[in-house]
């Protein structure tokens, strides 16, 4: 169908409507995937649709045997930096989560997963045919996972079905409280049942050191757009080699009359996957990422910082476990929310006034609690959230002690 | 685990070896997918990792709820572009398969699908575990898809699961003889057994015109990168209203413990799909996409031409179905092979002399048939090609008539 251009116009340049140069953005999801210049310039340089595939060998003919630009080279290197042995690179975590669920399970088998994980988690598990069991946490204020609870729920599994659950999938950081969750006592639980561990490291991997074996992930999910400086949409699958044939094996589908097969492709990432932009940045912000997990430290000392300062506004407190380990914070924020009741902008006024001091990310309309992320801000840039904050306390008459 | 800053030197100043500037490019899966100028400024100002999210709406979440940029009102004009009722965008045609696939079958159905399908629509069947049953082609030289076998087939699984199949599919295009097939004439056998038709326009949606009404789609699946002049990886799921219950289906997963629902997400996406470059790419380069839709009639008397052309050497022929319908187009080029037996390179002669030419995209080592497509070059380009073949031709003593 014909579509006017007058409706087409909206497309035209579009822009953002702030950009990273000009403001302080503290959104919780998007530090960790601001991307590099290098990213940026491998962007332009691989933007059409296949640019990757230009030297896809012709019998394998699969995303992750092309050395130009070096692929194949990449999913080694990245299974290594990851301390796992195989490396894919799919759209989304999320997919790498449904991918592993599908392959590792059957229609009904139970998954174990912590409740802090995030819905995408719970819907992969679905689309996989599989049913939760959730491993509660201490509710407020820490949100804490016990990670002994996963050994109490695969006997409560065994129990229930006469089966081992398809899989433990623990939130290494979630993604309300910013919580690290103790990886390694999961890893020792599952190695114990030998059932196989599903680290997700959303929020982790690409900007925190990782090291799988270390822990005793067998499957390592994480998120290129949100912690690896890379481009929407890329997800990250790392396995052990042991459920290498398990979660990557090929199609058994055959062609009735054809006779067809497909034995070189990977069945639950359908084929190739993320063959673009999204994987180019990914590569091209690999050398830094490899640089700026290892700066961790300092990311933590900004955000305890901030939350110390931000504690000075008497009633608002840092929730979620102490002292930070993550820097993406939630914030109880009452006497915010009571300046709101008599503001004409309610809940928005905090927005405008972040804004009008070139501060966004903190969600608009919030007051009660909110959630911000100060990873890759300078010491300057955390420095100035920090007085914009306490100046609108001051403004609103909040008591700063 | 540290990697090396001497093997992270690879990553640095990836370059694609050839721009599509510089050089001629028939790779018969690129053309579709080249990026226009306003999808290239796109890139930049919509390349970090969840820059359209900035404005999403905190109640729905979703990514088909965003206003800003208007991605909302992309998916209605999409939509009504395809002559269709509803539109996703999903990470690969392939997923959209999938996913279609997963939400109309129950395990162990059939899916009815062409001969001549690309080997994703096999594995994304196999994935939602169902089985294919493949209407045959005609074979050597037209591989041509008779539409009315989609009846007998369907009788066929009738009477052997006493059900209907979950789905017919049909290759709009295909990808190796770039055969335009009959959607009408399926359409209609899908109406008439009420069994949902999904017609794969990967190679036809975004660069010739498609009515999904018109020709009875119940589901239409199509792929960015390919056709729509947007980045890898993007995928269109567009759909008649009478199957979005199903096929949109809300997760219906609750966790045991928290009771958390999420019922505002859709299941088969997995919530959120392509938060970034490749959706951006593909909202700026749609308005130009309405418009070269409509100039579909000179692609097909340029592919023409040069197939006429190349016909002239004698032993070259087009195979697939004649005159061309598609840009995409299969050649037998037996003098070119005998040419190769005694050439030191082999086959890789014809591609060394195209190159030197500033022409690519053939597969290197090809040269007893092979593919090219040469939608959107210019006539110069198109005649520019046809002197270079008919010169390469002459250079080795074939005869041109």
């Amino acid at each position: 169908m014909k579509i006017s251009s007058e409706r087409l116009k909206k497309y035209e340049g579009m822009k953002r409507d702030f950009s990273e140069e000009e403001y302080i953005n503290l959104q919780p999801i998007q530090r960790g995937g601001v991307l590099t210049e290098e990213a940026r310039r491998a962007l332009i340089e691989f933007g059409d649709g296949y640019s990757v595939c230009d030297w896809c060998p012709p019998k394998t003919a699969r995303l992750d045997m092309i050395d130009d630009p070096p692929i194949h080279q990449f999913y080694a290197d990245l299974a290594e930096f990851l301390g796992m042995d195989l490396a894919r690179i799919v759209t989304r975590c999320r997919e790498a989560k449904f991918i592993a669920f599908k392959m590792l399970g059957k229609a009904g088998d139970y998954a174990i997963i912590d409740s802090t994980a995030h819905y995408s988690s719970y819907i992969s598990a679905e689309l996989a045919d599989l049913r939760v069991k959730e491993v509660p946490n201490t509710g407020a204020p820490e949100y804490r996972i016990d990670p002994e609870l996963y050994a109490s729920k695969i006997e409560e599994v065994k129990k229930e079905t006469g089966r081992l659950p398809a899989a433990l999938l623990l939130t290494h950081v979630d993604y309300l409280y910013g919580n690290l969750n103790d990886a390694k006592a999961v890893g020792k639980i599952a190695e114990e049942y030998k059932v196989p561990f599903i680290l997700n490291c959303a929020y982790s991997a690409g900007i925190m050191p990782i090291d799988g074996k270390e822990v005793g992930a067998d499957v390592i999910t994480s998120s290129g757009h949100k912690s690896w400086a890379a481009c929407a949409p890329t997800g990250i699958l790392a396995l052990r080699n042991s459920l290498g044939e398990k979660v990557l094996a090929k199609p058994k589908i055959e062609g009735d009359l054809t006779k067809r097969k497909f034995v070189s492709k990977e069945l639950g990432l359908l084929g190739c996957t993320v063959a673009g932009a999204p994987l180019v940045t990914l590569m091209a912000s690999f050398p830094e990422v490899v640089r700026r997990v290892e700066r961790w430290g300092e990311e933590l000392e900004k955000i305890r910082f901030l939350v110390k300062e931000m504690e000075r506004i008497e009633g608002v407190r840092q929730i979620g476990m102490r002292p930070k380990m993550h820097t993406l914070t939630h914030l109880e924020t009452d006497p915010f929310f009571k300046a709101s009741e008599t503001h004409k902008r309610k809940g928005y006024f905090l927005y405008d006034e972040l804004r009008a001091r070139k501060i966004v990310g903190i969600q608009p309309g919030l007051t009660k609690h909110f959630k911000l992320n100060t990873y890759g801000l300078t010491w300057d840039q955390v420095k100035y959230v920090k007085d914009a904050f306490l100046e609108i306390a001051s403004k609103y008459g909040m008591k700063v002690n």
